[in-house]
């Protein structure tokens, strides 16, 4: 059985909310409505303009009121308060999901504030760009990238199934995956490489002369540090939310660094070499791969 | 008064001895003869094949006899044993340069070699791919990239001329730089960021799930690890020869690492978003400033 999903409210309409309604309006023009919802005006009258919504208001309540599906799109730790606040303007049957980075935490907050008969499945799209804001907005954001969902054995099969169909209208690889996994493998594949950028930023402090660090850095300092760009407010919540996945592999981490540095000290060439080997050994295996998940053929669009 | 350079030898036919070969015949034709010697026979016959040089031969001895100017552009450890090889068999008057990537050592090893009359200026390029060897030659990859001179007040000002007018042949953005300023500048700005991306790598040793991490992984893990694909031999050299300065900026990386780690376990937010605010900040200086530095005229065409 498949829900008519009418009418879509998306909270936050920044880089993911206003892409995810560009997305939508793109693939389904008149036969979806998207209503957007903002506490900032004038992202809401950008939105309207370049046509990331049909219908915009600042009022988040009567924003939902009639919607069958709703995308909370702001940063994460905004998102409880926020679904408190319109838990009980949902109608009946309403499907709820969400764009965060860090699903355990989301999922413990939001689930103990639904009311009966609202479905909840939690998303995590793995998009983004260093640019941030309903500017920046793109209806190709998530195109063939990949779209994780982490219900519980618990969640409505229907509800993740419509959730997968509307996903579908953006053209992303859908899948499916344990959050509590989810999170582990986002702490060591993006939120410490993360880390690791802007520290390496943070490191230059102590050169004291700018002029012969920029002669020297070439193309890896600007590749290995792009990251470092992104949204503090953003990266700060991921880590309040995400505290011991992260934390556990930043000290890990850190005795990889701690290894390394001991046998250069030692002058111990073996021990080095080694390290580098593993590493060049170990990406390449994993771009291999990355090619073969890749060009698995599409799932969802079944 | 310009010594006139017409024969070059470059020691080391792989991809920047290779390089360097194709931009003096791209840029000279017949007015300079490039010898190419290297102990690969098979890299010899590439190397004449594409033009980077027009003789090649593996006795190093004869190959230097001749020349004005000598490249040496063998991995850091194999220089010192080459240099003491060929010294005696140098014409008076002759220059050598070397393109490794650290200098205090080499300016150490190589200086107590060379017989009176010769002449040595060190240099680094600031260029490099993540393939290796003279199929990955390319006669522009030093255009418009920093060339390093780590000359001493010592050095004979007219041979340091007279290797900026045959760098200047490549395209590249010359400068001069302390060599003991260098080392440590390119600890910060490039050795630590590649320690840090293989470690990153290594890292994933702790995930579980391949599958579940590549679909995690976004462009961002993609480019933040990408130099973590070269060369673990030269790397391990690179870490022998520079290795105060690199385990000196390792310890304070892994200082910052662990400082970051332990705000996190105390859901200190504000240090947390100080952190990532910082290391924007000061990435967006740092691209700023560069724009500025490389808008500045060439200097080498002078």
């Amino acid at each position: 059985m498949r829900l008519a999903i009418r009418r879509i409210a998306i909270l936050g309409m920044g880089l993911i909310g206003g892409s995810l309604g560009l997305a939508f309006k793109a693939a389904r023009g008149g036969k979806v409505e998207v209503i957007g919802i903002d506490n900032n005006e004038l992202s809401l009258i950008k939105a309207r303009q370049r046509g990331a919504a049909d219908i915009v208001t600042t009022d988040a309540r009567a924003g939902v009121a009639n919607a069958d599906m709703i995308f909370i799109c702001t940063p994460v730790l905004q998102a409880a308060a926020l679904v408190k606040e319109i838990a009980p303007y949902l109608k009946q049957g309403a499907i709820l999901t969400d764009t965060g980075s860090t699903k355990s935490y989301l999922i413990e907050q939001i689930s103990a504030l639904l009311p009966c008969g609202i479905h909840y499945v939690p998303g995590h799209p793995m998009a983004g760009r260093e640019k941030s804001g309903i500017e920046a907005a793109d209806s190709t954001l998530f195109r063939d990238k990949w779209y994780i969902l982490t219900p519980s054995g618990a969640d409505n099969a229907t509800a993740v199934e419509a959730v997968r169909q509307v996903i579908s209208w953006t053209g992303a690889r859908i899948t499916e995956m344990d959050a509590e996994r989810h999170d582990w493998c986002t702490a060591l594949i993006s939120h410490v490489p993360h880390i690791g950028a802007a520290a390496l930023v943070n490191l230059l402090a102590y050169s004291e002369d700018q002029d012969s660090s920029i002669k020297l850095a070439g193309g890896g300092f600007r590749d290995t540090t792009r990251i470092a760009s992104s949204n503090a407010d953003m990266w700060a919540d991921v880590c309040m939310t995400n505290a011991a996945p992260i934390a556990d592999s930043l000290d890990k981490f850190s005795q990889l660094i701690g290894q390394v540095s001991q046998a250069i000290r030692q002058g111990d060439r073996a021990s080095i070499h080694q390290f580098f080997a593993n590493a060049k050994e170990r990406r390449d295996e994993l771009l291999k791969l990355e090619e073969v998940v890749t060009e698995q053929p599409l799932s969802n669009g079944r």
